[in-house]
């Protein structure tokens, strides 16, 4: 953790500088995604059980959680925790809903009306990873706007524990979104089932959800398969861009930066201030809180990839930071609202010493499921428009159609398409 | 082109009769496609003018469209053509700005505003294909929608003709679009340009447009590598589903349906109705109109793969329409306007009898850029928000995170991360 000096830095040293750390997507990986894929399209559901039990160490009664295991999870889960997701969910759901897009429609010349309708996606894949602890917070943000989307079928996958059954309280969260169809599933074999179907589970139009490199594999892979779903957005490590200047707090932000790192190894954190002096503080902070902390194995595997750049102003650490387009960007300065006119690229931004990315991973009302890995230069996070069609529509009266019909066959005739041409012109002839 | 009775037919071949053409995209043409990428990332400009050379037959003596060459453009094209170009423009402009997405802000708790900014992608790189004859509208399609986004660069590619320049059409139609970034390259080459950059070429953040299956591959291609562009969507061969009823004009609907098949040999045409009669009225139509429009041997290679489908009712008729989620839907009936809330899966709809699907390649106002192969279930057409980053944000006071820290740190406890709820409650500490 050493402080670089952006503006010392030669053009080579400077585009590392802001590299991201390598993903490990060999083509092994690719190789055994391939294999579990064929074989789940061969052996449904029996696929799915042997791969629960080589992977998960789980032998689970039968796929779908049935009414008795989401009954004997509501009993199991503290009301705190209870009363702590169904605000969540309300917050959620008024940012989400505030908003959705609306149909409309339009006149483009007179007698010609044309307009958007908006639709659910029919069925979707919600995919909630299970690794050393419940991940109840990725039900909600999938959750919540699938429902406000008015999606019919909603599908949700998370592996088997070792007792073969699915941790309490995602299936709390997941009824608390009104989510019932839950299996137990997980990896790159949960996502080939909601992919192409099995016997259990049903076929999806869409996957969404984060998960480890097996499944953000196979979610890319099975997307460019013939008659293969959607996905929400590619997946990589999470990152946090913190910029900070003189009055930033330094225990703030190095407890940000710590949120960030403690996700997994290969999680990025990057800092970037105009104050050389705030840096060292920001990183004698780090080192201080790391030590407290029992996620600190992790902490200093990814604190390997972390970087503190020395702007020679704060305008230079913005457009450094559109450079790097990062999933969360805290504008950690005194002035952070006059920033955000100048911010281009990033999957959401915190604004002020308050706020704590933390309180945009679980209830703040914003998504928490936001593009990576550089994907923030051409992506958006979830919102409800991610599980909606927009269907655009005209109406054309026969005075519409003699107000735009020459347009549109002589642009016909231009390309050389008669039988274009020819569509319109029958109807000329007749209107 | 016979009709087929939907309710005699069993299952298997109920569901054939909705099943696509198979696409032509085998491991050779990705192999193929891996190729040139692999050879225009190492060779850059290089590969383009040899590949120009090889398959376009072209050798430009520069790669970038000159300020010379844009000039000529508007001396050689017609002044009807020209004329045709700004009113679709108009119509276009008109139609894309009415459905742009706004920013919003809304407190989800006192002192807890969140909200959305809207940013253009910085650099987007448009595809224009060239074969037969110039596609103009396609140009149309993507420039004014990225222009309305506000991106700041915008690329656009097609192959050189045998000549060495691009089709004038083109160059003007770019020109009123605002376009100065033309460069004379196609196929997948053109596409691995876009994506990783070469010398002349900048390297976008997204790429839009339809192609050839070697476009179609490369765009997906990329997509997936590391470091690679978003794309607008998967492509496929064009389609239309044609829902007739006793009412409907069987002259009109042959002429939409010609208008479908023209596109290629691949294209999908399907009519379906509830009056056998109406059905055949229109097959027979199909075949005189056939008979007389030049591009004849493509229209009967793609007829091969029409459907003709008798339903028990316009309501079954429609239920078939979003089961196989057409890129464009006809509603050629008396009550189309009544179908409309019945519509789930689409990508652009057409209402009534004077509303030719020409209309809507061309410039009802609506975008022409739309999914296809069934993408249409999980897909939308191009819009402003292609071109566009929906970036959330949260301002978050002293008393906001008083209101939702606790919140957010039990539920960071319960995900077991501890460093997400350490940053909340060293704020709460000190709030």
């Amino acid at each position: 953790m050493n402080i670089l000096d952006w503006n010392t830095l030669d053009p080579v040293r400077q585009a590392a500088a802001l590299e991201r750390p390598k993903l490990l997507r060999d083509a092994k990986l690719l190789a055994e995604v391939e294999r579990i894929v064929r074989r789940v399209r061969k052996d449904g559901d029996a696929a799915l059980l042997a791969y629960a039990k080589r992977f998960d160490g789980a032998t689970p009664a039968a796929l779908a959680v049935s009414e008795a295991e989401f009954r004997a999870a509501e009993k199991a889960v503290a009301p705190d925790i209870k009363r702590a997701l169904k605000d969540a969910i309300g917050r959620i759901r008024r940012w989400h809903k505030a908003g959705m897009a609306k149909g409309f429609s339009v006149a483009t010349a007179p007698g010609v009306d044309c307009g958007r309708i908006i639709r659910p996606i029919q069925r979707v894949g919600l995919y909630v990873p299970a690794g050393s602890a419940p991940l109840p917070s990725t039900v909600l943000m999938l959750g919540v706007p699938a429902k406000l989307a008015g999606c019919g079928d909603i599908v949700l996958c998370s592996p088997a524990q070792a007792d073969g059954g699915i941790d309490p309280v995602i299936l709390v969260a997941a009824r608390l979104c009104g989510i019932t169809q839950v299996f137990k599933t997980g990896g790159a074999q949960a996502i080939t089932a909601m992919a192409f179907g099995t016997a259990s589970i049903p076929r999806c139009d869409k996957l969404f959800g984060p998960g480890n490199r097996y499944v953000a594999t196979a979610k890319q892979y099975v997307q460019g398969l013939p008659g293969g779903p959607a996905i929400d957005m590619p997946a990589g490590p999470s990152e946090v861009l913190v910029i900070a200047d003189r009055d930033t707090d330094a225990e703030f932000a190095a407890a940000d930066l710590l949120a960030q790192a403690e996700h997994g190894p290969d999680s990025q954190v990057l800092c970037l201030s105009d104050d050389a002096g705030k840096l060292a503080d920001i990183i004698v902070a780090v080192r201080r809180q790391t030590a407290r902390l029992p996620r600190a194995a992790i902490l200093r595997k990814s604190l390997r990839h972390a970087r503190f750049i020395r702007t020679a102003s704060i305008a230079e650490a913005l457009a450094l930071s559109n450079r790097y387009a990062p999933e969360h960007l805290i504008l950690a300065v005194r002035k952070a609202e006059a920033l955000l006119p100048q911010v281009q690229a990033a999957g959401s931004v915190f604004l002020g010493p308050w706020a704590s990315e933390s309180l945009g991973d679980y209830c703040s009302g914003t998504n928490h499921t936001l593009p990576t890995n550089g994907a923030a230069r051409a992506y958006s996070g979830v919102s409800v428009a991610s599980f909606q069609l927009q269907i655009s529509t005209q109406r054309v009266s026969r005075a519409g159609l003699r107000a735009i019909g020459p347009c549109a066959e002589t642009l016909a005739r231009c390309e050389r398409l008669d039988a274009h041409a020819q569509a319109v012109r029958l109807r000329l002839d007749a209107a």
